[in-house]
């Protein structure tokens, strides 16, 4: 194993993201807000706004998409040595309708995008050997069999290089079907050392666990993972971290856009984690980074960074209005 | 009377609706939010977006905002094959300043308008006869005597051909006194099949009622409607109908504009009862129909489809966020 | 007479003003600009802004149309001590739709209005007897037999004081006919010592004048007016002014939006006439504040300050891109 | 053949527009205008306009971007009643990439979609036969093997009826190569009454005729229509009709949009031509359409109405600014 | 002294005013909302749109930003006779970052600004002396000696007319420490006879005194001011007042931007100070200017008129949706 | 002299950029667009749209604008690895007021500035001596006597490593005289390889050169210079590269903001150079980058891709709407 010396690598697919930006039916829209999304690129970027380094691999067309993503994750600090422009396929889009209050719904522009060819051969070995952590999630076993073979690739060269393995489960109905979810990515918790899961996706995994959350964390350690975090939303999180049992409460804010939390979650533990901290500061970062998420807008654009922790942590120390 | 080929007839005056798009004083925008409102038409929305077949006569202008209404109803499939487009008198202008939180003030320029100006030559008989219930409102009984005969000609129409009559009292303070209201509300009242009222505008018609509102409702009843519907926001319905009582709670959901709630309601209950579908039916979609209009702007804009029902019930029986 | 301690007294009907911010049919907009606009206090805008000062009187409704206006000519310095609020009518709209290019229809909701009530008993004649000059349009004698008698009596005041009298014919089609025009202005033209018009205007004063524009011009001083300025928009001015004949080409800009470019030229001739400027220095500001109205939308928006009529001439003094 | 009652049929796919509202790249858009888009529902939505009947065809997916579909065109008063919501593919989607000044690139989302699944089964042979004219567009032919069958029927359920044909060719480089698409396109020519084209598409189908126009369109007509009309953007018209040749040029308006102009022309053309009127006529109305559909953002919005035709007559034979 | 002619004179330092629109990162922003705020001039806003006649002064650069400023105060009613254009200095700017939920960040450009540079020279003494009330605040003492200068004179003027003087804290923490304010306020609070303050700005004067608020006012009004108010945001005030204690809640509203909620309050109070009302009037007034303040996006947009705060208590006093 | 790995190098001072989106006087806008402008990195942007690597060096303050910054320049990939985060002073600003068609005002706050503490501590020496060009303007010559301090070492180090230096005269009225500029400037230039001018800042060089430009250009030369660029704007350029004399045409585009053009020439110019293309490429590279420039608002946004370039040439290639 070679001296870490980026602390985490990702990849997946990251698609364009177009919603109407007032609540209600998105054909009243006169224009649909653009931007992009993904759950591993959201989770490196957050990580470098928490003043951590990041790569993330994928595959994007050769259109204003593809340029939009690799422009946006750049700006913020994302390298992208390793990302392949695609010119055979066009960049995913996902439509994202914002009903009412928060309920949303989602139109994917995804068979056969530039995104779901990622395959073995776009893997870039030493770069994930020279990582403190790899960053996957079940998205990228769904959208391809190439992509869910780079995955293998990607988790396996991890292990062997005893880099650790965080895997966000991140079900998608859309992409297959509880069954099919279930079996393949059971597997992968198995080679995973953190696991990121709510508590409907955890019993895709253990579907006899016990009904108490305690339990059905102990049931997914039981398979592999050292760290097992069950997000909770508003309600918190309930973390087996090295053996012990974590409770913690969320932060009290208005939720404007619930889209990303745990992607964010995510990005607050592992960046407190490859900087060697213990699990108090990791879960302490991971739900304020849950708490910016939500209360603006975009999958990814409320992301703190260290200033704005200490920003959340001082107004929530004064009892002012 | 011939075999019902339209689920729904409703009529009235429906004007352009300018609105701060920010809240604040309204001279403070720097544009105001152009769309179309009228109660009845909204109503007429609210069905075929549930499925059925509703038909809206009126009066519009010759000018961009009758066109405006005549596109926005026609888009949203409402049969607009009776209205007329006067061209000796201007659309009517509804200003609505979005002033603090909920609270609006509204601002008419209708004196004279071309909705006004409807009158007993307008009402299609046939058109009437063949549809499943008539809708009216007690606004139409304000905005002119024209109209307010062609509101007795069409409801006497209706009821010599066996087609039930719905009403939603719908006071408005800028057009008359509720002395005069309630004069003339009453009568129609006696007329109706279906009665949609809050509790200060049923207390208009029974001004001696008992303060409860189950004997309110009873009042009413006793003055012919077989369906009395007493709607009170955020807490919900008490509704007395074929003879029982039904109390039923509102959805909890952030009020974003709770205009076109009560039309919304008149919808839901419309859209079932037209089916033949029992009372508890009539009142879940009447509830739900009112929990998406007051959670997006607009006064029919967030009205929902079946699949919109389902989307609220499934994201209600889930507890995650 | 007294010392004159005002530059400029006008006085009309100004109007909230909403249009399309986009250029097509008017009902596809999804919001309207908000604006106003009215004849007499561009010109006395415009004054302000070139560093004189100007006081406008007139009616508006209580409501926050009213409240616009007020705010409005107050922020530019107007002064607006005998404005009057009328509790009992609203104030007046002006819907401008921009079609295509520059193509624009006008659509009122004027009738009854709050400005239109206008009448002699408004008119503050120790203002109008300190002014340097008193500015009147047309427009004023179309609105109302009450407005035209106030507009009767402003003249007679300011000629019984000396007080110079402007006048811009500003005909408009959808208040009267040519010929009730004609008549009328023709009286106000007898009476005033400035005359801004178009050809066309001019034409309903003196029908039968010669095609020429000198000779038009020479038949409309023959009625009285010391200066007459014959308007032609993009090709300049045809002005006789004490006895001598002056053509002025235009700027050449490109144009965004026509209207208020006669009001801008007014307050530009004005400004210099008031400050006892020769003609060729009140002919360049006039222009130059013409050309500022065109390349800026809204009526009044883009009148020039001292320092912009600078910019101008600088910029055309270099040959640059 | 029965008595014909409705004046225009046309069919196709009509996709969901977005475009970057202001010219530059399109990835530097924060949100992308939503509109709609087709070439056959645009000359419908022209007729429509126009004062005429029209109805269109197609299928659209069961998502938001169908119903906007549906939305636009009923509300235009486009007649729907054959229209099919295909629900096993999505609505398809066209960027336009405003890059710099009239510049623009397109990207399509278009391969599987609802309305290339366009099949013969959906032709409404009655509805055809109703008609005083069929227009179709070569695109048709280029989006799958089903929609040029659908198309094929369609032409000869006309030509049976004795209604005219009305052909575009409409050529798209996307969609296929220039041999392929000549050599269908020629096949259709040869069943078309009315042909429209512009030079570069003509000579698809005549590659061998002679450069100068007229003799290019004779080419045309000796394959069979009876009316050729070749457009040559701001340079006008040369057409071929009924044996006359016509040269007309198209009036001087500032190009906003140019996509859309064919359909407008043609649009003006058909509405005359159902009514019986003369070329000279039929072309006038071509033009103006034309014109009115450059100078407004949007391939549809901008098409005249009668109304519309007065005000760019009056404003062309005024001179003033 | 000579009779009072104007209700309230205050002075300082306006700022233009740029924020990011939707919340989140600044940088996020494609544009940035433009206002102007200054905590004087609010309050003189305040008072105007309560019925009141106020004065402001203070130096502005002769740029937009302080044209702009001098638009929006001369437009709200503010008389600005003593305001001076600088021409040797910029008008200063304040950014504000909107960061999440209601938790934002400022940034000034205000080093050397036009408004820092208020000398005594610029104090109008007899405007001053004809007030019913002078109100300033410990801002104007922070941003330069020359401005605590002008501040002194001023106060100076007032209490030897008579005038009573009405100081609000405004603690700035990026002017200075709370050490050189505490000691500057503290003489300040012994000239003045109206103060407001929260509950931490208190404590910066008289560090010693009880953790019990009625104890805090008791101290405050023991150095000298006879109306002590102690602000406490969402949970009301706490107010000893010519002796007496009174304490009183907050409105439930929706909080949208809490800025200027403090000089809202100010504004209310002395609104019913300046007309002799009873303390009771003026905390009811105070109260409700708060509310609409904070409900409102903007430091003085929401501030109520007298037709506000009766729509405030008719919706309160209504149980309704 | 290592072998160059980086095509350009280049540094100064680049500011958030603020003005008002419709053209006006900038205090009626109601939101500022935001974005980022500077001469050199605009240049590094283009090269890098090119297919060209850069990279550039300067301080940004530790604030949102600096943020914005590196997010912007990082996301079009110029290289920042030697860019300062400058914690004791804030981001310059640049406001831009469009004030009429293409009129414009600059107001900056910029004293004091981040970048104007650029010193030679922070030029990175072997970065500059691997490039293939070290690319300056003068505007960091006026900035600050460390700015001037620091682009004479750069240029030195330059000159020494025999990397080609490249400079853009950049003439600001702003920051200081012509009489200052032309002194500092003339030394610069004789120590350039390549020289960006317009006629104007030519003449503050070499203020007694002829008349004729093939002249100035060649009193230029003379200084050293071996490339040099006469910018005409609209009217194209004259060159003197090599010994040989260019006379090339502007493209003829619609120009909405010409603001970054010569920016954009240069990168044009620049990005062909490093690639070793001929004069006549450079040329055509530079004036088609121009257009792109021109065509689009912001000054460096409109910036054309390889794909772009061809996108042009095929457009006027072809003669159609």
């Amino acid at each position: 194993m070679t001296e870490p010396n980026i602390d985490l690598v990702t990849f997946g697919e990251t698609m364009a993201r177009l919603e109407n930006p007032v609540v209600g039916p998105m054909r009243h829209a006169r224009a649909l807000d653009l931007g992009v999304g993904g759950a591993e690129s959201n989770t490196a970027i957050g990580l470098c706004r928490l003043g951590g380094t990041a790569a993330w691999f994928g595959r994007v067309g050769d259109d204003e998409f593809g340029r939009l993503i690799t422009n946006v994750l750049a700006g913020e600090g994302v390298r992208l040595g390793h990302t392949v422009v695609d010119r055979s396929a066009p960049t995913a889009l996902l439509f994202k309708e914002r009903r009412a209050g928060t309920l949303t719904r989602v139109q994917y522009y995804r068979t056969g995008s530039a995104g779901s060819r990622l395959c073995p051969a776009d893997v870039p070995h030493d770069l994930i050997r020279s990582a403190r952590v790899l960053h996957v999630t079940g998205i990228t076993a769904a959208i391809s069999a190439t992509a869910r073979q780079a995955l293998d690739d990607a988790v396996e060269t991890a292990r062997e290089a005893g880099v650790p393995v965080s895997l966000d489960l991140n079900y998608r109905r859309a992409l297959w079907t509880p069954a099919e979810a279930g079996e393949c990515l059971q597997k992968l918790v198995k080679r995973a050392d953190l696991l990121f899961a709510t508590e409907q996706e955890a019993r895709l995994i253990v579907p006899d666990a016990d009904d108490d959350l305690a339990a059905l964390a102990g049931s997914l350690a039981a398979l592999g993972p050292r760290d097992v975090l069950l997000k909770r939303g508003a309600a918190g999180v309930v973390a087996l971290c090295e053996g012990a049992l974590h409770v913690q409460g969320a932060h009290r804010v208005p939720v404007i856009d619930p889209v990303g939390a745990g992607d964010a979650f995510a990005a607050g533990y592992l960046a407190e984690f490859v900087r060697g901290r213990p699990v108090a500061d990791r879960l302490d970062t991971a739900t304020a980074a849950g708490a910016y998420a939500v209360t603006v807008r975009g999958d990814w654009e409320g992301l703190p960074s260290r200033a704005d922790l200490d920003l959340l942590k001082s107004a929530e120390d004064t009892v002012t209005r």
